[in-house]
């Protein structure tokens, strides 16, 4: 029995530091080695960004002498971070690989902009059990323990059951208490985008810049969806895949004059 | 008839100085109304990175004198470009996006890593049919001319039938002669990976860092995938959606003890 315990590689987007990624650590403690690889500032909004034209630097840190993890700090993105532990860092393939918790959703269209679930969805490509954890609080102190219970059952079941092969599973919890939490449904991605603006500003030099900002438009009412569970109480777990063929069109683009 | 000729956005994540734009610039100005907003800088490998800390420039710019096309240029990523351009600078919605023609491949997994099809992507989730194009050749001096007629009938055919709602086009072209190439075909992504090695170099002050260098792994024998029909002198054509939920993994998980 060389291994038994779950190897954990746990990596986030919000930087190495950040409050979510120091809750998940202590609760991946509990179920495994660990292994943390995270980047030395926050990457958000970095998508699945890798670095192909830069140098990476990946050094071992002491955070919490206390606590059994290793850990390492990493100047590149979050997808880097998993690229560099598996292939470099790890001495075996770790079991699964968590990501955050990261500090704001990524339900329905945010997961194509996360860091933090682009670094599971790089770990599942490497054929790893893979999960990306969200809390809806983007503040710096946000109260994480409400959060704690869900983690860890969602490990564990994943680390008894697997994940079907090229899938990653995106959890999203909402900003309420712990009572108010009403249980953990699965769900399908809603429909929504992003509705820009900008607010346009002029520099010291006279040069106009933009700042983006915008709001989340939701067009999916489906109670099905993890919008729903999450303005409902749930704790949302929709299965992501990176097959991103939308087999359902070939058949139409078929019938165009190619 | 307000809007006889379509409108058609340009960007690409090669910078708006790159031969593949220009090429690109070229075949649309034949088809509509042209209007560029591109990076200033090179993006590869930035994934459907947004800047959300930091200011964006953009700013109007002239290439080509004899051209018709408006053209700015601007400091973020690809999907910032998108953003920017369907919210700042378009005066309606546009009724093509087109980014590309990449200098590089974006068959199979390398669509979650790429600028290209993630301002592809952008544009979709705001309602615009939109499509990628990628030539399999990295040198600055690629030759596009191949491309050219297959990228016109393409376009053709998009805005004559439209897209499915939630799908885009990711359309990979392989670096052989006009002649060589057999026709196109509509496709799967292949089921491929990336197999990294990290090139592990000491600085001048002693420290260690990594390049990030890699072979991709192509796992999928099947004669309808994007690889088989590149492989075989074809230019493929794959619906991608992002709508990232693996249905069929919702039953699965659902047996969780959740």
């Amino acid at each position: 029995m060389p291994h038994k315990k779950p190897l954990i590689l746990i990596t986030n987007d919000d930087g190495i530091n950040a409050p979510g990624i120091r809750t998940l650590i202590k609760l991946m403690n509990t179920l495994g080695d660990v292994c943390v690889v995270a980047p030395d500032s926050p990457q958000s909004g970095m998508g699945h960004a890798i670095t192909i034209n830069d140098t990476l630097y990946c050094e071992r840190i002491k955070v919490a002498e206390d606590q059994p993890q290793e850990e390492y700090s990493c100047s590149g993105t979050p997808a880097d971070c998993v690229k560099i532990a598996v292939n470099e860092i790890l001495k075996r393939k770790p079991d699964l690989c968590v990501s955050g918790i990261n500090h704001g959703s990524n339900s329905s269209i945010n997961v194509i902009y996360s860091g933090t679930m682009s670094a599971a969805v790089e770990a599942g490509t490497q054929g790893i059990p893979s999960i990306g954890f969200s809390l809806l609080d983007y503040s710096l102190e946000a109260n994480f323990k409400p959060s704690e219970k869900y983690i860890t059952q969602i490990v564990e079941e994943c680390l008894k059951n697997g994940l079907p092969a090229g899938v990653v599973l995106n959890v999203n919890i909402p900003k309420i208490s712990e009572k108010e939490i009403k249980g953990i449904k699965v769900c399908r991605q809603a429909n929504g985008h992003w509705s820009e603006e900008f607010d346009k500003r002029t520099n010291p030099l006279g040069r106009d810049y933009y700042w983006l900002t915008g709001k989340f438009v939701n067009e999916d009412k489906g109670e099905d969806t993890d919008e729903w569970a999450l303005e409902n109480g749930y704790v949302s777990v929709v299965p992501v895949q990176f097959d991103l063929t939308a087999h359902h069109a070939i058949k139409d683009i078929n019938n165009w004059e190619l």
